[in-house]
């Protein structure tokens, strides 16, 4: 299961490998940054004296950096600056799969595990850049728009980032599956679609006069799915080149709504 | 921000107690229990040797208990088992906020960190019960039209239990919020709802004639958000009471569809 291609694959480990259901993982680089650019969350575990955390917040990827952000105020960043191990990690969630027996029921999923050592970004000109492409990478043009950020602003915020040491993805995007016999079980069986999508805007009642939503923000139609929108706004700023590929991870990355 | 209502809320310290933003922070049961009770996936921190590792997984709550499921090969459990500190984290994505400045960019959400030590269920009888209720919590009716468990099924399922020792909810619900002097920035500005919902179901071809979708499952209408649904079905299997109650926790909880 380790790499068979250098640079195209993350090595495998106790640390990484997939256990339970080892079927299911994932360790080349395609598979695993496009479930990780289909998200806009995820959790990050961190251990401060032997106590585990788990904190869900925003992220981004850059090659195989992720970047995620955080007051300088928080417990997780504290600890984090030191270069502490951390595992982020995406779940998308495509569906729950029914069946006619408990062992068999089961979910769809898409997900990401990565792990690194977390350092906080103090250098000026990256944090800078940073919170620029913290908006970028979400609201393709955005930046540009906006008031830019005073000094108070930008000394408030801090910004995490973690070169990705190893990695795995996990996916199971399978229909009803039961044993042979239970086919005469009469149990309505299904799969139950699940989506993370985007409604319709709510505009800030001060909108002023004339402005309308800008091209950039056309991707956000209502009805979408999120993860679909994820991966397009970051292809917008990074490219299909700094992509690491076009892998099928799912069915749930596509612009059909539900 | 310690208990006022013995028993109504919990106790905090540095462990649980909300950092940054504590505005935000809730440590009632009731609304702690509704974010737990209105989510199907949950993200669980723990650790091994010094290394963090964050699985998503299914999960459902009792009491003040929390179970979850696993095999008994996976490396989550093997660890688990030995009662180690957990951090269990539940995140409810519910818009996303923009802003004139990318300061005041936002995401409204609501999340729990729960926190206790993690055992394995091994009494037989606890075991089995766990088995239906998995089923019952997320499919009212449902396990005694399944196929019953077999020898070899409960053999190799494994179940993870968990005494809230403490926990703590973080709430943002908030519209655009902008500095006074930046609703004169001409950027478009708008709260974007984030919904996750259920599809239409996808019927197993292999259906017996004659089965339709039982009354159980009618709570899964195309549409609805997963939220709602799983709210709903928690209070079908512990009842009202057994919820700790019934606190406004956000705008999702609803039977709205997106």
């Amino acid at each position: 299961m380790s790499a068979t291609d250098d640079g195209a694959a993350f090595e495998t480990s106790p640390r990484n490998r997939v256990v339970r259901r080892p079927a299911r993982g994932r360790y080349d680089k395609a598979t695993v940054y496009d479930i990780l650019d289909s998200a806009m969350l995820c959790h990050i575990a961190y251990v401060i004296d032997g106590q585990p955390y788990c904190t869900p917040t925003s992220f981004w990827r850059e090659g195989d950096h992720l970047y995620w952000h955080g007051s300088s105020a928080s417990r997780m960043l504290r600890s984090q600056s030191a270069g502490l191990p951390v595992c982020l990690t995406v779940t998308h969630m495509d569906a729950i799969v029914l069946a006619r027996c408990g062992f068999n029921h089961s979910i769809n999923y898409r997900s990401v595990m990565a792990y690194g050592h977390a350092h906080l970004i103090t250098d000026p000109v990256e944090k800078r850049t940073a919170m620029d492409r913290f908006i970028e990478r979400f609201f393709p043009g955005r930046s540009s728009l906006l008031r830019p950020p005073s000094a108070q602003e930008i000394k408030a915020t801090s910004f995490v980032g973690m070169a990705i040491e190893q990695a795995s993805g996990k996916i199971r995007n399978e229909p009803v599956h039961d044993d042979e016999a239970d086919y005469a079980v009469p149990a309505w069986t299904a799969l139950l679609p699940i989506r993370t999508v985007v409604g319709a805007a709510e505009e800030c009642p001060r909108q002023m006069a004339g402005v309308t939503r800008p091209e950039g923000m056309a991707g956000y139609a209502a009805g979408r799915p999120l993860d679909a929108i994820m991966l397009e706004t970051y292809r917008t700023l990074y490219g299909e080149a700094a992509a690491a590929g076009n892998a099928a991870t799912g069915p749930a990355t596509d612009s059909d709504t539900i």
